[in-house]
């Protein structure tokens, strides 16, 4: 087997089950967000999970061999180089069978994928409002980072269109849009059930929330204990739980 | 001067500037609700405050005297055993002047007080659904936690009209209604700016919220740091932050 890794692209041990995944520096490399929303999705073994704006395809592999053993996942993403690289890190890891990567935008997935099928839906999406003089600046790092392609409204209606009745929506995303978030969801019909806060360090702000909704759910939410702390101190030493979250194998 | 402590009542020193409140053990004691809420609140000196279901009337001298030296504060109570105790406690801390107890239903609010005049309106509402069974068994202590008087909606809606465009609408909550309290919010135009979860212990679910919404602010929220917790350990020993938040006289 031979998989081509691009001049620009690096190939990344996840130190995780034997797992790698090609990544572009150029275009957008996966941070601890992606790896709280791995961890927070709490997959079952016969869970079917679509990952909406899957990027260079770092949630698909956590979700079926890394963190959990759901039981397909399948990954959207509109940026044809992130899709080719999602789907050599997928052969690279020997995932053809339960990972999917379909290149198309999260407007249109309604038309592309099978509604009300998902037992979870995830998604990292881009964070920041799309601004002024930006649209023009369509590099692939400003379309993870920036709604310029869709936004956070878009996101949640395909979430609430592809997910069964009963199944989740879970999402990470960052504090100072969460009455947005919350409204939406509810708009959606995608009942908010549990949050979980995310602080860099102990004395900071929020910077992270990860929150979980339920189609059809009734209205009870839950914030989750204790709230996470990313760092230790300035540095960038991690506090315990994020080691355990990720999950790197022991002898690492 | 001659205060009358009834026979059911109790005369409790909050050991905070001299300050005295008069309690009915049979009716309702403040608890740290109360005394986070009044902390949250953050007012200042030229602040006119405006407490919705004032209680015994434990806000109101916290934030005038105990806490803070905001301008004046009126306390609404539909109770009156709750009135008058609240009045007799007024005189006992000689706050005649800065504090106002009206008798009279959040549900009427708009037509007992002056309209888009407070600087902030203070809330610790009713935590609890009305449930069936309920409605019959009207005992102040199950008016001051069930919603059978008035319920968030109300809350909410008295607390948009009242405070001023600007102004701060602030509340502690359960956590499980976040969704409600956030939707709601923003359906009455009062933007959630700030919020603040409240543990028990620190491997526990956040079990109170503070929030604190803006009439007509941006929407932008943030979390704050760190997520609150009461207990040290179970049997009641509380945080050091607890007692900086209470604010005990240092001779205690």
């Amino acid at each position: 087997m031979h998989i081509e890794i691009g001049e620009m692209e690096r190939l990344d041990d996840l130190h995780l089950k034997g797992l790698q995944i090609i990544q572009n520096p150029k275009m957008f490399c996966f941070g601890v967000d992606a790896v709280l929303l791995s961890d927070f999705v709490k997959a079952t073994i016969t869970d079917k999970v679509l990952d909406l704006g899957t990027g260079n395809g770092i949630v698909p592999p956590l979700l079926v061999k890394g963190k959990y053993d759901c039981a397909h996942i399948t990954g959207l993403e509109i940026q044809e180089a992130n899709v080719t690289m999602a789907r050599r890190s997928v052969t690279l890891n020997k995932l053809e069978e339960t990972i999917d990567i379909v290149q198309g935008d999260i407007k249109e997935a309604e038309s592309l994928l099978p509604l009300s099928t998902y037992d979870v839906v995830s998604c990292n999406p881009p964070y920041m409002d799309s601004g002024k003089g930006l649209t023009n600046e369509m590099t692939a790092k400003t379309i993870a980072r920036h709604e310029v392609l869709c936004n956070l409204e878009d996101v949640i209606k395909a979430a609430s269109r592809l997910v069964r009745v009963g199944g989740r929506f879970v999402m990470v995303h960052r504090p100072h849009r969460l009455v947005d978030i919350i409204t939406l969801l509810r708009t959606y019909k995608l009942e908010p059930k549990k949050l979980r806060m995310v602080h860099s360090y102990a004395g900071s702000e929020a910077n992270m929330v990860l929150i979980e909704a339920t189609r059809g759910g009734n209205p009870q939410i839950r914030v989750m204990p204790p709230p996470l702390v990313i760092y230790k101190e300035k540095g960038g030493v991690y506090h315990d739980e994020i080691y355990d979250i990720y999950g790197y194998d022991k002898e690492i």
